[in-house]
């Protein structure tokens, strides 16, 4: 167990390099701004990069899985088991972000982190276990210090490979019946929100079944309540290993200086925790898109952030973030292949 | 001089084959709807297609350009010789549009229907004069019913060649100097608008450009008040050789079944106008992006559409939808790639 890592500080980004990214956009063969949202994308990957010609060819993908004790109580629509059943589909290949990352050619990853039925030896799994989910944190803290550090320290050494992989672009996903419970949770925690603002249907329960878990999250949020101003303790006692360890690794992205892709709801509440640790990750953090779980508006605007799509997705394991990549590639390839004013001897828009 | 084409019922969509793509979607390996729009596009294209495994992996992509004699008063933010300038950089391969098609390994074609200046043979861009541009549709139609029709034509045969090649998507794009204010006019005599409304900065004019834009598309609605109603008319009075010949091919890949990814502002008013002419080429659009030029939101809601992307682009080319290709692949691997409940072994959710 070691926590040193977290006093580390994020890598400044490069802002004369974003300057430079800048120049060159009004340079290129269109209206000024006339790419919109690709721009500031382009730019931005730039000063992350350091580079004038910016990249989002190399993408990794972690996938973090685990159980919460809280599925106990009935608060998902899909029974616990399919934790379990979906770490076999990762591990085949069938699932939606299996897809995805074959199409894009990006690096998947996938960690089981401790789930209430042991899957056995997965291939293309790899191993974590941290104990049989996390305990229901309506009773008690989710997971001692030895397992949370464990689940931040996985998050670090994802990203990490993923640097040393010199990765352009990182991207977490998570897998765990329940998990939007325990999202929720910390997000309530977090934002000093009311349960019932920041509580969903998830996989899909009905107006009954979103009540009952807004209940549950505000028993968890009073037995919990001194750990409010602590986001450390928050995570540790009403999170989930997954997003513990998304929240390790978004940390370590901003220390190695690796540009982050952030996925929906539960990734995003695991986003606001690591920039509550630790203000300055949030240069490293790009968001892919607004999910349909209705707590992420709130914790976009918490962040100020302006997620790139919205489809109305909500299933997680990356896989939004996964289908916003090729927008930060198009971004890219604008930005460096487009002919300049001058180079094509194209007039300039009249003064 | 041919319009008899004009005649021919759309192809029908395979409503059988969506409700079989509507099941398959059901039986993925996620919780019911949690891919949101993907969702949707990966059904329309199986309908539109007549397959449970669409695909947008061959697109075409046209670009038409052409001149505006409304050009002449100063509308836009930069001179008319862009027109020509642009099309010398479509020929090198400098622009938006080729480094997206490029990038998305689809079929890119440009033609020039008529410049002012007379650019000579350009490599890659494919000459179909049919005037110095347009009239200035203050005075006069823009067009005679000769290079009206021609305008129609040349865009139906953009549509047969894609459909002839087995092109699993079309693209129009467009570029002229001027053409955002055809396009508002267009837009206001088939919405029945004000000027006002419908007339935006186009590639960057100040608001005092925008009111003057607006007063040049007033008094044209008025010389041309006799057109409301018929959009064949509106077209060839108010439009410009692009903005027909876009039409023209919308129309053409209903006819054939082949769908369509409309890019942005002038792209959706042409998409209008086919839709006024033949209703049921509605069922063969699909919509890329929400522009930044403020009439599109108006044009969007008269066709009940609802655009994939909103980034805040407002170049044209056809970008917008390039930009958004990626989206549509994406969501038909998904449906056609990711293991489904039976396959997994993975538990549904609880009934």
């Amino acid at each position: 167990m070691t926590s040193e890592w977290l006093n580390v500080s994020s890598t400044p980004l490069n802002n004369q390099m974003a300057e430079k990214a800048e120049v060159r956009q009004l340079q290129l063969t269109k209206p000024p701004g006339a790419l919109g949202y690709l721009e500031t994308l382009a730019i931005r990957l730039a000063a992350m990069q350091g580079t004038l010609t910016p990249s989002a060819d190399k993408v990794h993908i972690t996938v973090f899985a685990g159980d919460h004790g809280v599925a106990a109580r009935g608060i998902s629509a899909f029974p616990q088991a399919v934790t379990v059943e979906m770490l076999r589909n990762f591990s085949r290949g069938g699932a939606a972000i299996n897809v995805l990352a074959r199409s894009l050619d990006a690096t998947l990853n996938v960690i089981n982190l401790g789930t209430a039925s042991d899957p056995g030896s997965l291939e293309n799994v790899i191993d974590r276990h941290l104990g049989a989910g996390t305990a229901d944190f309506v009773e008690q803290a989710a997971m001692s210090e030895q397992q949370f550090y464990d689940a931040l320290n996985t998050g670090r050494q994802a990203a990490e490979r993923a640097a040393l992989d010199k990765g352009h672009l990182f991207i977490g996903g998570e897998m765990g019946i329940g998990n939007t419970t325990s999202a929720s949770a910390v997000a309530c925690a977090l934002l000093g929100k009311e349960a019932n603002v920041l509580t969903g249907p998830g996989t899909g329960l009905d107006n009954k079944g979103v009540s009952r878990k807004a209940e549950i999250i505000a028993k968890a949020l009073i037995r919990h309540q001194t750990t409010v101003g602590n986001p450390l303790e928050i995570l540790r006692c009403l999170g989930g290993f997954e997003i513990v360890a998304l929240a390790g690794s978004y940390l370590s992205c901003a220390h190695t200086g690796l540009p982050v892709l952030v996925d929906g709801f539960i990734s995003s509440v695991a986003a606001l925790a690591a920039v509550a640790i630790s203000p300055d990750t949030a240069d490293w953090l790009l968001y892919s898109h607004a999910s349909a779980e209705p707590g992420h508006a709130y914790v976009m605007k918490a962040l100020q952030a302006r997620p790139l799509l919205d489809l109305g997705m909500r299933l997680g394991e990356g896989s939004g973030a996964a289908v916003a990549v090729p927008l930060l590639r198009l971004a890219c390839e604008l930005h460096n292949g487009m002919a300049t004013f001058g180079e094509a001897g194209v007039s300039e828009k009249a003064k």
